[in-house]
């Protein structure tokens, strides 16, 4: 029976599912399994706008399936089904994409239920995942956060801000190593372990999702997944929760040798730390008696407090913290 | 307090969703409503991929919602639920797309539940819907057709492959009047009702929700939508259903004044039935002894055989019917 290119390209995915004991594909839409609570959320990647053209294929289906897993992970579910929207050239490597996408689905039980294909000029790809809520657990919400509650971040930031600036400077990951142009390799030499780390944390983010489960065994738990920064990213959690915050500059600070990388390459630390954008690390406000566990290594960085004023501590002076992260639509 | 550019937006979106009492938007992910069995489908709308770049926002938005309405009418599913992933350049009047997309979505009860907002040099939209299933019904699936069943389209195929050529020669709508290059209407003297018509069916199809419901409410029903093309569809129906077809040419002819037209733009009648793609109807097989009441304007165009061979029957004359529709993926 004849196939067209999109049915035997559709059918060569579905048979790497199948060795996955996966197989929803095959109708105009995928039948959810019932029965859980579902939470479900879409992101996608656009060639020049998340990721230079260059990225390999397998790289730029990590980066897609790991920003929507952050979503996932701030919603304290565990990811379960996804659907893949992608259009790209005709002389993409769509099978180098989809290997990984389904290697790294089947590592963390994720089943592609689905999706739409077409062609186009530039790689634009956009995944739509869902979640299920564990049992005794509870939705992480951004409404959640009350006064009195600590605010907390869920690892180091501005890694990843330093990171998107290295590859903007060309920096690329071949295989396993980092590959820099000359004149960037000469101004970090001494730092190339901070510098492989920042572009591997830019380019394959590790999205919180054992945090998030953790948290969601919580009874009141307000989370955000930073994306656009943190300051942004405060802000709209404290808009969800009608409150205010307040963050210690000094609980902010880098590692020494991210400093030092940050310096060298044209980035102020601490406007990186609140602004740079992409870290996929939670923020959180828990109840001031409790914390999470050291092995996620989170950091207690402020208060929640009435109001609805976001306020920046700096050697004990107070100072309004704008919305200052990341802004896909600031001309809007 | 502070807002981004992004997030005036997204406000701006939410209020219009809260004056019809929607409110599922502010958190990472959309939680569902638990208790129905769900289908989900994803589809995209790419400038100068599925449409001309100069298409107005609204226009699109429209077309969006109505490829994706398509899969949940070839599911016999009631849309539900919406999301959204949308980048434009910063010049892209959003407003303009999102109010009639909340205008549509609200005429049918579907809630806007969540997204993603990113610029990008060309227009490119992806939706997510969710359809529910109806009391006492089925999911219509393309695994379910039987040898003896009869094979129907759920109306006439062909305008909408005429709608592109038209607007692929410079045809555009405005307003509600159709506007024709000189050249294009002197050629079409004494067809415009039947251009217009085509053109409005390409921009603006109609999705089949209601044959859908009625489908589902029958007991084993098989059926997939013509997006890619009759041919091309119906061997994607007889390949999950592992059977046969045989269609029947007489049962395909075009009304005499859409035959007229094709002819006049370049088009064979049959080959665009057959191949030309995005009719948004609905192809499905009922056992011989039922069909659909009169007032949904179906077709029965054939037979589901044993064996795996699709053919189409002229004359008399039977003979290999290929799978030539439409094709995203011909040199994959």
């Amino acid at each position: 029976m004849d196939r067209s290119g999109e049915d035997r390209l559709t059918h060569w995915i579905r048979n790497q599912l199948q060795k996955q004991n996966y197989d929803r594909i095959g109708d105009d839409g995928a039948i959810l399994p019932s029965g859980p609570e579902w939470t479900v959320t879409t992101d996608q990647q656009i060639a020049e706008v998340h990721f230079p053209k260059d990225l390999p294929p397998r790289l730029i289906a990590g980066r897609l399936l790991a920003v929507n897993l952050s979503d996932i992970a701030a919603m304290g579910a565990v990811p379960s089904l996804a659907l893949l929207a992608l259009s790209c050239p005709s002389s993409y490597d769509v099978k180098d994409f989809f290997r990984a996408l389904i290697k790294e689905c089947g590592r963390l039980d994720i089943e592609l239920a689905g999706g739409d294909l077409a062609r186009s000029p530039e790689l634009s790809a956009t995944m739509t995942l869902f979640g299920r809520l564990q049992p005794s657990s509870n939705w992480l919400r951004r409404s959640n956060a009350r006064p009195g509650d600590c605010l907390w971040i869920g690892g180091p930031l501005g890694q990843s801000a330093a990171g998107l600036r290295l590859v903007q400077k060309g920096a690329r990951l071949q295989a396993n190593s980092v590959v820099l142009p000359d004149q960037l390799r000469r101004a970090t030499t001494g730092l190339e372990i901070e510098a492989r780390r920042a572009i591997r944390m830019h380019l394959s983010p590790r999205p919180q999702l054992e945090l998030g489960l953790w948290l969601a065994r919580r009874p009141r738990v307000g989370a955000i997944d930073i994306s656009d920064g943190l300051a942004l990213d405060l802000h709209r959690l404290c808009r969800e929760s009608q409150v205010g915050a307040e963050i210690l500059a000094e609980e902010l600070t880098m590692e020494a040798s991210l400093t030092r990388l940050c310096q060298t390459i044209g980035l102020d630390p601490l406007a990186t730390v609140l602004g740079g954008g992409e870290d996929y690390v939670l923020l959180f406000s828990l109840p001031a008696d409790t914390g999470p566990p050291s092995k996620f290594g989170c950091r207690r960085i402020g208060t929640v407090t009435e109001g609805r004023e976001v306020k920046l501590v700096q050697a004990g002076e107070k100072s309004p913290l704008g919305a200052t992260g990341w802004d896909h639509f600031h001309n809007g």
